[in-house]
C-alpha cells in the first residue's frame, strides 16, 4: 500500500522547482506532477516528473493531497489561493506582509465553505521568521524585537535598477550593518534608524555610451528603494554579472532582547545562511504540506498561518519518537 | 470583572522566583501564590505575593487555573507532576532527556483520567532548543543538527568539584570551542568530538592545607564529568568565588546545516546569550502556562509538550492581531 502524501505544484518557477527539489529530500512524500499556465511541452522539469496544463487541476482533486501553490503575491496567489481551496488542501508563501489579513479572509472563506484545509504565508519571512518574533515577544515581554535581513538578493530592489534608463542589467544586495547586530546582541536595546541597519549595495551593467555617474546618482537617491541607506554602486561586465551573480543567496537575523528582572537581560537570536533563498523557501512549504495533510486528516479545516501549527507536525518523525529523539 | 490567568507556584526556590517575576512582565496574568513544602513564615517572598504551605494546594483547586510547578528533575517532578497534574493544570521543567518518555506517560495517566492539561519538559532545553531541533530536520532532511551550550554555569559538574577532598567551594562554567561553531555555520556538517565541541573551566576555592595540583588532577581525570574534555582549573579565594561566580549564566547553540540540492546549503541557528538561566527557564514556563490555559478551555487534555502547542497560543495576542502585527 501507497501511503505517501501526494503533493501536486501549482506554477513551475524557481520555488517551483525548489518544491520539486524538495520532495525528492523527504521519503513520505511523491510529486504528482506540475500544473502550468504555459505549453506543457515547452517546460523542461526534472526526470520523472509529470508536466500538466493549467486546466487540468480539476480531474486531480482525487489523487493530490496537497497543493503547493508557487506563484507570485502580486497578482497569482490573491486569485489562485481563494480559488484553488475551494478544491484542494493548499499551502502557499504569500509574502505582502500589509495584505495578509484581506488574503487570510478571502482563503478562509474558501476553504471553510469547501472543508479544505489552507495553510497561507509559509516560507521564512513570513514564516519561520514570524514564529522567532512570536516565540521572543512571549518569552521576554520587556524586550524589543530586531530584524535584519541579508546578506541577500533583493528581486524588488534589482528590479528598480534594470528599470532606469541607461541600465542593461543589475542586482543589488541587501546587508546587515553589523556595528549594529552586535549592539543588538549586547542587550541594550538600541533604537535604530533605517540607515543604521542595512547597507545596499549595487552591481550595474551599463548599456552602451551611457553616463555612469548619472545611473549611479539616479540610484542612490530614488525614493522608497535607495535614499534612504548607504548605498554603493559597482560598475560590472555583462559577463561579470552572469559568472558572480546569478545565485539568490539571502537571510537574516531576527533577534529579541529582553529583560527578565532589572539586573538580568536575555538575548536570543535566530539566523538564516541561505546559498538559495527560493530553494530554502520551497523547503519550508514542503515541510508544512506535510502538516496540511494531518490538519486535514484531523478535520481542522479553514485558512491557518504557522502561528497555529503544532510544531511536531512538520516532521515525519511519530510524537513518540520525537519526545524520545528531540526533546 | 476578572479575567486574568491565575497562576500558582508550587516550589520557591530559584525557578519559583523567576515564576514570581515573570508573572509581573505578564498583565494577563495573576499570581494567587506560593506553595512552599517549608514553613511559610521562613519563606520571604516578594511584596504582595502570598505564601502557602504545600497542604494549602487542595484548597486552591478552583482558583488557580495553571500550577507551575518548580521543583527539580531528579526526585520532585517525578512524584509531582503526576499527583498535581490529578487536580490541576500544569507546566513542568522535567529535563531529564532520558527519561522523558516515562515521565510523559505517567503525567498523560493522571491527566487523562482527570481532565485536566498537562504540559512537561518546558524551559529552553529541553524546549526552545527542542523546537528548533524539529524546525531544523523538518525544512532540512538532508543535514545535521548540531547542539552547543554555553558559556554557561552547570550546576552538575559544579556539584562534582564541591565533593571532591581538599575543595572549600566551586563553579563550572561549560564552554563551547568557537572553531567548532563556525565550522558548522560554514555549512560543511563536520564530524565533532566531545572533546572539539566544548571545554570545561573551574574556579575552586582551596580548604586550608589541601594540595592544589591534587585537586587539578582529580578533577581534569575524572571519568564522565572532565575526562573527555580539555578542562582548565583556577584556583580563587572565597572572597572571589561569592563576587565574580554568584550569577547563573548559559545559553548556547542549535545549529542545523543542510543541503537543498547538490549546489545550495543551507545553516539555520537559533542562539541563546542568558544573563540568568533559572528566570529565562521561568519565562518560558509562564508563556506555556498561558498556552496550557488555553488548550484546557478548548477541551484538549492529557500531557502535551512543546511540540503539541500551536506557538501563536503562548501570545497574549490576539489570532487577528498576531497575523497583522507578527506575519
Amino acid at each position: 500500500m501507497n501511503d505517501k502524501i501526494r503533493i501536486g505544484i501549482a506554477g513551475y518557477g524557481n520555488l517551483g522547482r525548489g518544491v520539486e527539489a524538495a520532495i525528492a529530500k523527504n521519503s513520505d512524500m511523491e510529486l504528482v506532477g506540475v500544473f502550468t499556465r504555459r505549453d506543457p511541452q515547452t517546460v523542461s522539469a526534472a526526470a520523472g516528473t509529470a508536466v500538466f496544463p493549467w486546466s487540468a487541476l480539476a480531474d486531480h482533486r482525487d489523487t493530490i493531497d496537497v497543493l503547493v501553490l508557487c506563484g507570485g503575491s502580486k497578482s497569482d496567489l490573491p486569485v489562485q489561493s481563494p480559488e484553488l481551496a475551494a478544491s484542494f488542501n493548499i499551502v502557499d508563501s504569500y509574502d505582502t506582509h500589509a495584505r495578509i489579513p484581506e488574503h487570510f479572509a478571502a482563503v478562509d472563506a474558501a476553504a471553510a465553505e469547501a472543508g479544505t484545509t489552507a495553510l497561507i504565508s509559509a516560507g521564512w519571512d513570513p514564516g519561520l521568521f514570524s514564529l522567532n518574533r512570536v516565540f521572543g515577544e512571549a518569552v521576554l515581554p520587556d524586550g524589543e524585537t530586531y530584524t535584519f535581513w541579508g546578506r541577500g538578493l533583493s528581486q524588488g530592489h534589482s528590479d528598480a535598477i534594470r528599470r532606469l534608463d541607461g541600465v542593461a542589467g543589475g542586482v543589488q544586495y541587501t546587508l546587515p550593518v553589523e556595528a549594529a547586530i552586535e549592539q543588538v546582541r549586547s542587550g541594550i536595546r538600541p533604537a535604530l534608524s533605517t540607515r543604521e541597519k542595512h547597507t545596499r549595495e549595487c552591481f550595474v551593467v551599463l548599456e552602451d555610451g551611457a553616463d555612469a555617474e548619472a545611473v549611479r546618482e539616479a540610484i542612490v537617491t530614488m525614493p522608497d528603494y535607495f535614499a534612504d541607506y548607504d548605498t554603493t554602486v559597482h560598475f560590472i561586465s555583462a559577463e561579470e554579472l552572469a559568472r558572480d551573480h546569478a545565485a539568490m543567496p539571502h537571510g537574516g537575523f531576527v533577534i529579541r532582547s529582553g529583560n527578565t528582572s532589572a539586573e538580568h537581560s536575555q538575548v536570543v537570536e535566530y539566523r538564516l545562511a541561505l546559498d538559495s533563498n527560493p530553494e530554502f523557501t520551497s523547503s519550508v512549504l514542503v515541510a508544512y504540506a506535510r502538516a496540511v495533510h494531518r490538519l486535514a486528516a484531523a478535520g481542522q479545516h479553514g485558512a491557518k498561518t504557522v502561528f497555529d501549527v503544532p510544531p511536531g507536525l512538520l516532521s515525519p518523525r511519530s510524537p513518540e519518537e520525537l519526545r524520545a529523539e528531540l526533546l
